[in-house]
């Protein structure tokens, strides 16, 4: 795969689970560390996040249950939950696997993640179970 | 939700994912924690794995994940990824939910997934790709 | 042990140790994820912290030292802090066990503990040695 | 607090607790890390774990509850199960602090603490329960 | 290695990291955990900072990769990026560090360190490339 | 940059980190997550760890803390030692990075560290300190 077309895919990936420009990402970075958002769109959007072989509501379902079982990415998981609502997945089916890691990650990790979850459907004024 | 329920409910979801029994659960236990087994057919399987709110094949892409990405409990990463072949993910999206974990949490926390998820394959015959 | 039962004793627990009460978790919950308030109660508060085989103290005890360690869970060891001293730990002993934690998990999560703990103090009007 | 005061004193509860003397930890860090002997000795055990403001049996729960949730440490689990056995904890109260973790950093946390546990135990020929 | 020569070499490299003195640290802790300040100056950069065997700006490269990577310690994280300046590594330098972990921890442990580093650099008034 | 160009670059630092070669990670892989090879060569070695900003021992020490401080790596973690000792790292001050976590991410994890470093100094046949 070539360097542009990486870039591509990577920018229409970034695109449909953000909402956002690889613009954006690459503005943000520029003052301190203008190659990760290349390696973010390129890489993590690119050869990553775009792979034909899982769904996305898949590829997002699985973000969220690592971000809240890991505990270490909030400001992460809140993009990816907003992800998650943008590709398809509906506010329950998100609770329901940020509820799951209270089994595999304590209830510290699920109550830390829902209080996450809870400001983005806030945000977008969505309802659990609508 | 009584308690024979909870019981009978986490009893088919703890078979149907493990393709092991609530009995096994129990006998491996009654010499250190008795309790535990409870809780694990009870608790985790009927209360949490058991709802219908989110498909089981998600449900087992969101635990890999987790555990992948934890990078603690190799031995229930193991049992998941059968868990998640016993419900129907196919190995090579497995996979995929492992590789993901590269950008979230580390090469070696996927590498190590990976790893294990070689293991279970092999147990069972199958390959990826088909 | 009925369900009934499992609540009745959960929400007993919680409230010794929490001085909080059962309806005021379900009702923290019920826009988001009201099962979980159940499972705090039931599961969390009454077929764990309930078990008579460890003393009260002995459980904050472990409890602060876990949620130091991690140290992902400043929320939690908030509440927890609280309920070691509602239990009848004293703040010396609570600050025993975080500073404990540098052994084991480092300096960087006992202090970060000991803030969280300076904080509970202040709130309570307590000081430490007394 | 002088240093040969400190080690005096480390050596002292070290060998409480492991069972073993200062000598065979230096010993077995002399080829590579001599110096970790002496901040064993004299910091860990010495500076840390021979404080009068907390009993033994309480730092054996908070260290076992520390490093079954951290899931990173079962070498040193492993002693420290040991150790809470020798300060007259109990097998079955070392079982409720691991089971405890169930809630606190989830179910695999726990599983594979009390593996450990259950390894000490069949090497010391006790039950739990008695 | 004496006591006195402990506090004195600890208190020495203390200020060389941090541009801090020891009773800054004496009186930061002094409320809840004073012996806490001892074990800061005495152990952690009197017995280990100091240490002949790797050069100053090594030191700081490592704690800046350690503590990126494990990402619960933001506040320290912030002090030793100010003390890997105050040694002489340079902001791209440690932008490099912290870059890098994306790879060993993941992109939301670089992106929250990179977070912190752009914090101190504004304090500062750095800029990297420079 | 080119793909070409990346893996080119990617091969060179792989070989003089770990001596090893671009075909044998991808052999290694193609069974079961052949573009996993591509990522760790192109994107791992070829973005990541062949930039010009920080010097390769530094780097090693950079991941070696890392791995050490996290404790779930155990297998990179040996990879990285080796690489280490082939970028010119002496073996004392790969033990004193090591060493340094024990402040940072606690006894435990230094010590897990150690025995991982003690085992490739002992397959290489190079004693510390020389």
């Amino acid at each position: 795969m070539s360097e542009t077309k990486r870039e591509k895919l990577g920018e229409e990936t970034l695109s449909t689970i953000t909402g956002g420009t690889g613009a954006a990402v690459v503005e943000s970075l520029k003052d301190i560390a203008p190659d990760l958002a290349d390696w973010i769109i390129s890489f993590s959007y690119g050869d990553v996040m775009s792979r034909p072989g899982l769904d996305k509501r898949s590829r997002q379902f699985s973000t969220i249950a690592a971000l809240t079982a890991m505990g270490t990415a909030a400001p992460q998981l809140k993009v990816h939950i907003h992800g998650a609502l943008n590709v398809g997945c509906t506010p329950s089916e998100i609770i329901e696997v940020i509820l799951q890691m209270s089994v595999y990650a304590g209830f510290p990790a699920a109550i830390n993640g829902l209080n996450i979850a809870r400001e983005v459907f806030r945000e977008r004024g969505v309802t659990v179970g609508t």
